[in-house]
């Protein structure tokens, strides 16, 4: 076995009281932060570029305002990388790609405005996969540099899990928080479809979402919500609803337990983790059902069985701009194989056979939709196994697509682990009760205090 | 009065046949647009820049394909202009703000891309009001020099109502393309919501359109659809169903006329001109009812008597993103008024405000989709009266916001007029059935033959 490390995760709401009694601020936060990115960035590659002396300038006008006990926000001072498909006005936006390196606005991603409305201080761009795609870019686990941190939210997640930074901006559209939140024993949240405002983010597809990654539950909350509340949700939906503050702990009515296409690729160890979480749910007092037990979740699986392919087919489609316009005007050599093998297959299609796949994503939606009548919450795993050792690969995606095509939201906790690693729990909520899903996790977590 | 002049609309499809045997080619073609814009242009001051020599290389190799019998498509050759706000691999985008003098990306908008595709020839960048808003920017009426030609898809409007192109594309998100086809004399149609891609458009408002202004009904149509073809509708959408070639013309089974809050803003002329369409349309056994003939009519009336307001709401808090951004990082001082402006409404509101917006558009357009049961398009006026003096304002969109706010399609087709300057006749479909709206159209437009 390779050396593991223990990266702890670095809460910065665990010092807002300090923060208000003024034993500490957050420019001293943001220290402790730039400590840990100059201990471990050499070796784990998150960021693409940061801008410490704006980070700390905004770190001192949080401090004064925390001084004076008027905080923009609950998250007024929180350091925050943002993934590397999001344009920021004072650093480059370069997608993972050598078509845009270099490249930049000048202006911010409506949620990169949003984080500093709040007062968070932007301290970094972190990596992505080329495109947000399957081109890796070389971050490494903070848990076992041997490993990929998954994808494509890369920087984002090894950035968090290595206590760099309390929180990041990700992205998902197949697998894209979920999984690396899992290898690097973070929490991630992707939103309901429509939840956070993509404006000036460089994603386009239909079911993608802005995420959160970060170090406690009520952190990924709340910089979910502060955001969602000034940015809006992506134009002519609602945002993410529910309270500012991380909901009250709710226990659920019933949980489904899905097994998604996923379980006859996860490890053995991988599946009894999940057993042994349900177990510890079920001896709480929560009821869980499964396929074997319940025909509607028996239905659910089957209506999800395809969700990975259902889901690259749309992306293929919907993929075909940009990748068009870059292989033609931008220069095809400096596409990946990947991005070339992906702009094929949507060359390939037609619209007549992408309507078909629409019509066939809201069926399944439909289908999932009627469980809410008999479940608050669906619990699954976050990844097959622990993160692969290799650089090449993020990892396989296929616990983390269902939410995806679903447009539902989910939330990774790392509260399990297999051999020293982490590994993800995955709840999956309702369309728009993102709220009941964290009051769920809220209490879930409470059955995992370590 | 002020003298007029009498432009011609200058069709592409017109000379197909020629091109087919060889009397004729899209290269010469294309001079004779160039003879239009050297003559005009000056006056006009339809565009922001353009690439001839592109367009010239463009236009020769699809000569060569229609000599060999080989077009890529109905609009192969055809030059077409391109709204200042979507991005074009050859040519800047500035938006119409002076924040923006001289951008580039190095990709082309995913419309453009599909135009280019289709064997389009791309010609320029048709002058924008800024940020596709309310402050103008120069462009004169080609029907009369001291008038607006309309916005903010002025340029698109002038170039094609001057007969400088044959097409061009524009967008719409309150009235942008309705009103100043009407104002310069041509086609112009907005699609259903989503109709088609706005990747790599600066163009993020939840109702907002490309759209297609043309010198033909069947040249609207087919630019509108090879487009969608190839690009797609917005992600997640169907794109523009219907035929690739113009739908056979129908006698619609039932016209509603609506008088729209834009009624008792109209001139006296204007709604004598309304009224001799719809006597037209009667005497040729086409069944038309009004708000007093029936009750559903009525309803419509009512639900959309507030679209104006409701509108400009959704785009202020829509718009906070990206116009917060440019104030703060971008420069403050190049906003004009009006955007300033339009800042401070979005900064006042909350999302709260902005959800319940949201659901209050939802109820106006289930009302509005109770009436396809009784009718299959709706009659009204493009705009309040023929161009208005002045260069300062675009003119008065309220008969256009309807049809925005309710995502369905919309057509003006230039066939009344008033003190010899053109005005629209107005069609508004249903969601989604926008080739039942040309269809109709089809029909309608023999009633006007000049």
């Amino acid at each position: 076995m390779t050396e593991t490390f223990r990266p702890q995760l670095r809460s910065f709401f665990a010092s807002v009281a300090a923060f208000k009694d003024g034993t500490d601020t957050p420019r001293l936060f943001l220290e402790r932060c730039i400590e840990t990115i100059d201990a471990r960035e050499s070796e784990i590659g998150a960021f693409v570029t940061t801008n410490l002396p704006a980070a700390r300038t905004a770190a001192d006008l949080s401090s004064a305002r925390w001084a004076s006990n008027k905080p923009w926000s609950m998250i007024d001072g929180m350091p925050v990388a943002i993934k590397d498909i999001m344009e920021t006005a004072d650093m480059p936006t370069e997608q993972g790609s050598p078509l845009f390196a270099g490249w930049r606005g000048a202006r911010d991603a409506a949620a990169v405005a949003a984080l500093r409305e709040a007062g968070a201080v932007i301290i970094g761009k972190a990596v992505t996969t080329e495109f947000a795609a399957a081109q890796a870019r070389g971050t490494r686990n903070p848990w076992d540099l041997t490993r990929t941190p998954g994808g494509s939210s890369s920087g984002s997640a090894a950035a968090v899990g290595a206590g760099m930074v309390p929180a990041a901006l990700g992205t998902q559209v197949v697998g894209s928080t979920i999984r690396p939140a899992s290898f690097c024993g973070c929490f991630g949240y992707k939103p309901s479809v429509g939840g956070i405002n993509r404006g000036g983010s460089f994603d386009e597809f239909s079911q993608s979402c802005t995420a959160v990654l970060a170090a406690s539950l009520s952190e990924t909350w709340s910089v979910a919500k502060e955001v969602s509340a000034r940015a809006g949700g992506d134009p002519g939906y609602l945002g993410i609803l529910g309270p500012p503050a991380l909901p009250a702990t709710h226990k659920p009515r019933r949980v489904a337990m899905l097994e998604t296409a996923g379980w006859t690729k996860a490890t053995d160890e991988a599946r009894q983790a999940l057993h042994d979480a349900v177990g510890r749910m079920k001896k709480a007092g929560i009821e869980v059902v499964d396929r074997t037990a319940d025909k509607v979740v028996a239905a659910v699986e089957s209506a999800i069985s395809n969700a990975y392919a259902l889901t690259m087919n749309i992306n293929a489609w919907e993929g075909r701009w940009p990748l068009n316009t870059y292989s033609h005007d931008m220069g095809r050599s400096n596409l990946s194989k990947h991005a070339q093998d992906r702009l094929a297959e949507g060359n390939a299609m037609t619209i007549d056979v992408y309507r078909g796949l629409v019509r066939e994503r809201q069926h399944v939606r439909d289908a999932y939709a009627a469980l809410n009548d008999r479940c608050d919450v669906c619990v699954t795993l976050s990844a097959i196994a622990e993160a692969p050792v290799g650089l090449e690969s993020t990892g396989d995606p296929i616990f983390a697509v269902p939410a995806s095509l679903l447009g539902v939201p989910s939330l990774s906790l790392p509260v399990l682990q297999i051999g020293g690693l982490p590994l993800g729990l995955q709840l999956i909520g309702f369309a728009n009760e993102d709220a009941s899903m964290f009051a769920a996790a809220s209490r879930i977590l409470t059955l995992f205090d370590k």
